[in-house]
């Protein structure tokens, strides 16, 4: 039990889970939580105990506290316990170990890490052992972390069911500002170009709109502290997506004069789809091509309840589901994706139940 | 009945549901398509008949074709029915009256309209009269525009149900370039910059760039058509991105700089957030903050089922419906939108049933 007792410092979302997990695989934990209270609602969920550990019994530390305040935390932690190895969880990870360079402490014993599940939720409420079950969790040492540091961060990462990636941290940085942060900004770019844009205009407004802008509604006091700590990788490609947007700009010019359909414009376009299929599809397999069958929902309770009893009667798995609200009318379209050798099938199902069935391409915006 | 006999040109989805509306409304109908089964197809659910019109006797012609083949049909059509109003149903107006003007033809009976429904779907399958019902549908004529032309419109929207917003051509096309294909090449360019990523890096990705590019799977053909129809439109909206982009480039650099934390991303952040809560809500209200309850479903048939037998039971409306797979595991979270009154019942009688419920920010990224 190298990683026992453990102490978890944060008892958000992700902190009780990992304290639960870590309870669950037979781990002793203290938990440490700036807000009592959420410790001790963390420990009620079996997250551990609030006891205060041994300081030098300690064997693990996990730091799981807002991203402007991990360095702080990781370097009093490392001298508070002096045989534990300490880790975090937070989502960028060069930032943290600058600091940790600069502040004298034995960085030998610090080991970063990131697991990929969480923030949707928040709160210690929320949390349960299963949390990272075959998740993603990014195990990212330095050039001079121990060997038996990474040892103990990986045995984390394996009694909390995580899927091992061991990356090196200017990678891990450089994809997360890869595949979250710049499509982050790009949201922001466009919700915030929206404030310019007069109601009347605004009234034609469609599904593509609401989804590029989703994540523009996140909290920005968290994103200030995360692109704050990942500056150095998220310009870069914020200067690349520029030089694309400069050459896209020169393209839709060039288009546009007369008699030079030189399908500049179009190579762009290709190029985008071309980037979706790249993402990896459920369950980190490959993407799968689903077919949508589109069913027209009354906007009524008890609606969605027959429509499910029907398509459960069809015996066909729903690979997944949305809900488009026509946003002048009070009826709604629910697309159930299926693999490609069950559609017919759930298709003459919910026909013959008296649904009217139809089909879209899950890319089409329908407000074109 | 001014707009009969009409004829339709075009029998996909939007042509043959304009016909079926106009044929309930006891309006006589008369079906082209360059590709006949697909006349008869629309003919067969009720959208008119594939009998040639009397080019002498038809009061109203339908244009809805493909964007670059909009202002050929419309200049056809216009000589061809010497007597009709022409109207057409395409996503961007003021190039096509351009090419109206320059076309010599009798461009006072031309008036240009835009229904926002329907291109999720395809094909005169799926078609059907009240595509239109309470959607919003731009008549723009223009300053030759006959009155009666303009009147003939107006009554073909109403016998569609639409709603009907008078708006100037170019603002119309600027609405369109703000709300629709802005955010069309910002998803783009998102998408673009993923043929840059790593295959390692790309596991990384979470629901957030899901979101991001899914508009930029559209089909390319089709978006080169309606890019170069609006691009003196879309520039000026791409260039002010532009501008965007570079404060915010300098705004991270800035910030970076040691101990000059002048929260300049915060204000691109913040901006970005207000500009989503300018989107109308769904119904075109204002926006309703709902609450996200979320439940964690099992990926097995039935199970979607279950649960919404169980929130029927609950007699609550659920106002809107998403499922976030986790890339990694083979479950499910279920967010259910309710009304805030109606939150806390459902959350109640949902764990009475025996499902773990939480809930969540809609904006979060799950993936930070």
């Amino acid at each position: 039990m190298t990683v026992s007792p453990a102490v978890v410092i944060g008892a958000g979302l992700v902190g009780a889970s990992v304290g639960c997990a870590l309870t669950r695989a037979g781990h002793e934990v203290h938990l440490e939580d700036r807000n009592a209270s959420h410790a001790q609602v963390a420990a009620g969920i079996g997250a551990g105990t609030t006891r205060p550990a041994d300081p030098q019994r300690v064997a693990l530390v996990v730091v799981a506290v807002p991203p402007a305040a991990l360095a702080t935390v990781i370097i009093d932690a490392l001298a508070r316990f002096p045989r534990a190895t300490v880790t975090d969880v937070g989502s960028v990870k060069a930032g943290v170990l600058d600091a940790l360079w600069d502040s004298g402490g034995d960085v030998t014993r610090y080991v970063g890490s990131h697991p990929m599940a969480g923030s949707q939720f928040s709160g210690p409420l929320t949390a349960r052992a299963d949390l990272f079950t075959d998740r993603t969790w990014v195990v990212a040492p330095h050039r001079k972390s121990l060997p038996a540091a990474t040892r103990d961060v990986r045995e984390l990462v394996a009694a909390c069911g995580g899927n091992e990636v061991i990356m090196d941290v200017d990678v891990h940085d450089s994809a997360v500002a890869r595949v979250s942060h710049l499509p982050h900004l790009m949201s922001v770019l466009m919700a915030g170009h929206l404030n310019e844009v007069p109601d009347d205009q605004l009234q034609l407004a469609g599904q593509g709109l609401r989804d590029v802008t989703r994540i523009a509604g996140s909290d920005p006091g968290l994103w200030e502290q995360i692109l704050g700590a990942n500056s150095a990788a998220v310009l870069p490609e914020l200067r690349a997506v520029r030089h694309q947007l400069n050459t896209l700009i020169s393209a839709i010019e060039s288009d546009g004069a007369a008699g030079a359909r030189s399908h500049l414009v179009l190579a762009h376009l290709e190029r985008g789809l071309a980037g979706t299929r790249r993402i990896p599809g459920k369950h980190g397999t490959a993407p799968v091509r689903y077919r949508q069958l589109v069913v027209e929902i009354p906007d009524t309770p008890g609606a969605l309840s027959r429509l499910f009893a029907d398509v459960a009667e069809a015996g066909v798995n729903v690979e997944d589901i949305s809900i488009q609200h026509d946003p002048d009318r009070q009826v709604g379209y629910l697309s159930l994706a299926v693999t490609p050798d069950q559609a017919d099938a759930l298709a003459a199902s919910m026909t013959s139940a008296g649904w009217a069935i139809g089909e879209s391409d899950p890319a089409a915006d329908r407000d074109t």
